[in-house]
């Protein structure tokens, strides 16, 4: 019931995340199985404007199953967000013969598809990729599992010198208006403290934490601050206000920074990436256009493209409490 | 609510996995929040019978939650299968002041729980860990998600070396009765093929698709195999089999083996832990007995043992044509 | 021909390197080997001045040969420095009968075996433990080949999300008087540019290199720079800089800080460490004190303890050399 | 000085090693730096005979120091070994204008080498890459040191499951005429007893040995075995032995095979490849043929290619005792 889809084009848009690559390539290889032509646009909706294409087989995405980053590259695009820009885009996916879309991004990614299928009615769809978690519509992003991986090895590390030490560790970890990162790797690294922007635990409460900690006979301590954290200091800030009123501490502060971003993907991300890949150009196929797909208690489905912008990824209450009683 | 919970037994039995001692710092941990004393028993229903406790308080659980194998180890246990061997443990447990057991574990563990609940109306609450996911009433077992990642990892280092030599790999990973690991690792390594005991691929097709893989260009190919796959032929016949049939493949074989129960717990696997640890010492408390916590959906939930033992993990049909598509 | 070495105690001190739970290994069971007692010392020398001994037997060093940090603690005393502390020390360790000491740590924790060695005759042996490298008398310190994993194992990671944004970024690796590791990790890690305490490139000719990095078709460049880099100017005020003076580069920077530190040994490091710990103790068994054991051309031999302070442990020129054809 | 060098060829052979795309890129940047022209040459001696070459510049390299394998592909040749072969190959290199050879190999490379200079009096130089460092003239060839890395890691994971459950393992590693993995990773590991091909320990001793390690309170070991060690029975067999005359073991055997041989290279050999890179190209400049490039005492240096042949890597007797001692 294929609704003319001849040719898909496949772009990676906005922040870069492990997955992207698999991604990708389950694109590419769903199309090659259905028979459907299969483009790669770099540098994502600039290159789209710039016409920066290439014609991809199934041997073009062999080996990128387990690398980072992403083969087409991610930009921002000033210019698509002007009329003149989508126009010019469109011109060149009309040249090339290119009559839909999948976007591997997070919900700015998915506000430009949007926003082209509403002026010019193109097919797109929606993957998910990004390591912050905060997109509504799927319970994983892809990207998110790695980077969960990635900063439990690291406070892992960070640990082992903190406890050789006696020290306090506030690790910094991404995550801008989400705390998923931080509340996730934060009981998976065993911080006996984890700051969200989601929760306002306050300084006065963060203070009697610490002293309960320090009493209760831990050496060594780890609280996890997501960036986008609210108190109103940032985490260096953050620091000196704890060693001025808790002298006995000596303070390290690590910010874990864009590494977060890269890596070889997790076994999770990675089939997951294959599952949506499929999922994507499948219901393109189907004629459906519009939507993100997504993963919802473990199965692949549609969310509408403005849902998934415009929800909210609310953190899990109950990893809020696990958090609190595993602290004890 | 508390059904009279005064002190709770933890043990770890079977196979070990990762993410065990994530599960007993949880146990010990939510006891400690709820005030109810604690007890390790070392090597699982054997230490049982031998009384080889441990008190276990916040403090004994302290910089676990990244270690792979157990801290109470394990062990199987035969006199555990005798009515004089439960006698003895039962015996012990009631002089120690201890009235409610987690196990952790998988079937076999569970099995004994079950007796034990039936002959002595002990409380008991499963936690299930083991690295093949092959127990009902969860999407995922501890240990399953980490083994994944060791997989991959392992099988890109042989990627590595395959696609320098355009050489064919036989890999045989973990999983006796179940194709879980190598379904979920098989695409996550971008396998050519899978071989899984639930699906009976067959000789004569296995030798069709590794043609058709290399008239498609692919110069090196993956070949996952469970070891319980049950073609009549182990890991070491299929090569002679396919190098007499294809002599142009220079076939290698590895043998993942034991290395796949160890290592640091993956994120997902602490933080699961540290849920299902949480909720089965509150299930406890609450005055249940007899149930398996798993994850379902994302949710914690609870399944009677009986069903957990007797219910089938059964493989996903929609990561079979996932695999299909992506060996494109 | 043993000088009456009857019970030899260990300590590690400043900051923790990984490798020193593999020396203290070491040391425990050459003594074990030899029928000579063994005492850890928890927190360098201020355990020693507090007494805080513990008795250690083969058994007591199971399974850490591969953690990092240090089982024994570190810290840095002041009370050491002053007559009274290091009066106090020496009592407690005739009291217990120990006579001979190892102490694993950096220039600052060899000054302190100097002088007690000076004051009190005792029979000292240091090994080098730091991840820095800038100890003169040996090719290596414990923790520096782990630390360089760490470093290009993140920079890996960096590369990911650089290459995909096509952005220039200025990672801060430790190294605050020395450029060792920023000097080899930066080459392991490919960088465009490595700025080092020992070589002052000036700020001219760093935009020069980058310059005709992005001349020369480079989409992405890492630059490394030392802690300790004397260009008058931190990282964030050297991304500061280049932007002004090179808008066309998307800059961002990443501080690795302490997770340097941390993690398990590499082979490498445990090698070293199991090499030291026996030569330690054999020298000390032989009469000999003072010296600091270390590997130069492959091979362990002793340094005085004064020339290992005082002396200079320079780079090496040839991988100046190295760096800049590599950045061709 | 330049002896009319203007362009070279580079080649991997024999089996793949991690660092060998370091090498590759160093090759092709020095060229690049002084102005020479470079081809690739895929395939190994096959490739040379087939004409299989790809030009190329600083670019053509990028982003691969930290790959495993190596994108030039590997293979072995048989006619390479006849004189028709050679011949055809010299004349696919004179047609291309190549005067001057890199090869990246072990032993059976080098002897190639050292025919096609005698018989064409074709400048070559090598470059040791095998990660079974069992050549004369480099204290550690390509690809070593990572491969002891991987190696650690995976018993570092065996151990995990060993000491759950009071287990023996025997781990086979690699080196079929060479101890060397076996023996360092075997002291890094922690192994209780490591079997190489140098050193014929007896059945008997290791009875002994496994019995006294019990006695001593070790509750699980590690025996690493060389593959090619030499006491007359396989791992297998070997467990079947030990298991009769020791029956309180429960024995498992792990085979780690050909993942030894991926995997991103370490600090270690990225540096190392990039320094051999240079002094290949550089010795060739100056008019030097027919060495090797090796590593001694830290120093770069070169060797004879028909000493680096003929030549024993001996293991250091160092570190069998430094071994002994350390499973005390």
């Amino acid at each position: 019931m294929s609704k003319n889809i001849k040719k898909i084009g496949v772009l990676t848009s906005g922040g870069d995340a492990p997955g992207m690559n698999a991604a990708i390539r389950a694109v590419v290889r769903t199309c090659a199985y259905h028979n459907i032509e299969c483009i790669g646009i770099y540098r994502g909706y600039q290159g789209m404007i710039e016409g920066d294409f290439k014609e991809m087989g199934p041997r073009s995405v062999n080996n990128i199953v387990n690398k980072g980053g992403t083969i087409l590259k991610s930009a921002r695009s000033k210019e698509f967000m002007t009329k003149e820009g989508r126009e010019k885009a469109y011109q060149n996916l009309v040249s090339a013969g290119v009559n839909a879309l999948v976007v591997i991004g997070g919900d700015g990614s998915f506000t430009g598809a949007e926003i082209f299928n509403e002026e010019y009615g193109f097919s797109v769809m929606g993957i998910p990729g990004t390591i912050d978690n905060d997109i509504y519509g799927t319970s994983h992003t892809l990207g998110f599992d790695t980077a969960l991986n990635t900063v439990v090895e690291c406070i892992d590390k960070i640990r082992d010198t903190a406890s050789s030490h006696n020290r306090l560790f506030f690790v910094e970890v991404m995550g801008r208006d989400a705390g998923h990162i931080a509340l996730n790797a934060g009981i998976g690294a065993g911080a006996e403290e984890i700051l969200i922007p989601e929760e306002d635990l306050g300084l006065e409460r963060l203070l009697e934490s610490l002293q309960r900690s320090k009493a209760s006979g831990k050496s060594s301590s780890i609280v996890v601050v997501a960036e986008g954290e609210k108190m109103g200091k940032n985490v260096f800030q953050l620091k000196d206000y704890i060693e001025e009123h808790l002298p006995e501490y000596d303070i390290r502060v690590s910010v874990l920074g864009h590494m977060q971003r890269g890596g070889a993907p997790s076994c999770f991300d990675r089939v997951l990436a294959s599952r949506l890949g499929v999922k994507a150009v499948e219901s393109l196929i189907e004629g459906k256009t519009n939507f993100m797909v997504g993963l919802i208690a473990d199965k692949i489905v549609l969310t509408p493209l403005e849902q998934a912008i415009k929800g909210n990824s609310d953190i899990d209450r109950e990893l809020l409490r696990v958090s609190e009683i595993m602290s004890t």
